[in-house]
């Protein structure tokens, strides 16, 4: 099935209302009116028809939406079913956590390996992948191709690794270091994770909470 | 000094730019036009100049802004000065990344406290701060009043948690938990922070890069 162009800001949405949908789908609900849907999510109702009928319009009016094929239909615009192959680099404790506790292959992807640089990590299984020296990414990437990696290192690795990782074909990132990718490389996607500036927002949001 | 009301989206875009003046100014540069600031950041010289206005306006018309002076006032805006005492609850691979590698006091806060309600880990030190029983957090909150917390706990324990933690004066959460704080408690600020939601946004993005 073809989409029509979807903005920015609706896609940005739809993982949340994908897992929404799931919630409502594990508590054993079929269907779900535009209303209730948006009490649930904080959302307004107009909203949610604004936003999803920007791929194709599911609900009936007076009928509602049926949950699991617009589940559906969401993770196959965000392409959950395409396994893309992805690999983390950096071990460390943030590592650590997003190869302990993403469910990769739920979110459109298969972890394929683990990249580290220092020699007391080198060899550890974290979730059941073995910690492989940094110095074999080229070898490995050559053979398996991961289109896909999480950058989980500080920013002056990221800068020195990025060039050699794009050049063996790795197009996608999700980016925790702040280095800032894709002002030197446009055409691979990035999506950067920056909790340091969500605090910062959340301390402007702290002191207006009456305006917010 | 007042500002008048600023829309959600440039304060969203603002700890980008003090990221970047602070960086400048490491650099050691005094003045940058609103044409360079454009080519470093990848964003439009007018999109810039229209959020700075917002807050009044630096940059004059030949001579560019001042870094140091911006970035004091973007700092001013984000109420960076005002540190705001912060907790960390859930001492897992993520809360140990966090607790040792986010500056807390370059973001408006003093952390304060590390909580988490395992035997193994209670006692531990974790960047200078000892972890304490859950249990003794009321008694914590009471006597040190902590405005902030970070919640690196999974989502059954964060909507255990929460009714307590706001009870006992906490109104800004970032939260890294999948349990929907705002919907339930609208009067604290929450930013979420979903690495999953990012995932699938990029699962996406890598399937339409020819038309991002």
């Amino acid at each position: 099935m073809s989409h029509h162009i979807i903005s920015r800001s609706v896609i940005n949405r739809l993982p949340r209302y994908y897992r929404f949908l799931e919630d409502l789908e594990e508590a054993g609900m079929i269907r779900i009116s535009s209303a209730d849907l948006s009490a649930r999510m904080g959302v307004t109702a107009s909203q949610i028809r604004q936003d999803l009928n920007c791929f194709g319009g599911f609900g009936q009016q007076g009928y509602g939406y049926n949950i699991a094929s617009l589940k559906n239909e969401i993770g196959k615009i965000l392409q959950l079913e395409e396994k893309k192959k992805i690999i983390v680099v950096g071990l460390g404790n943030l590592g650590k956590a997003v190869a302990n506790h993403i469910h990769f292959e739920e979110k459109g992807y298969e972890l394929v390996a683990l990249f580290d640089c220092k020699e007391s990590l080198i060899g550890q299984t974290v979730n059941g992948f073995p910690i492989q020296n940094i110095d074999s990414l080229d070898d490995f990437c050559r053979e398996v191709k991961p289109q896909a990696a999480v950058l989980c290192i500080p920013k002056e690795a990221a800068e020195s690794l990025a060039y050699q990782m794009i050049k063996l074909g790795i197009h996608g990132f999700l980016n925790f270091s702040h280095y800032d990718l894709s002002l030197s490389y446009p055409n691979v996607v990035v999506e950067n994770v920056h909790f340091g500036d969500q605090l910062m927002i959340l301390s402007y949001r702290i002191h207006n909470r009456e305006n917010p």
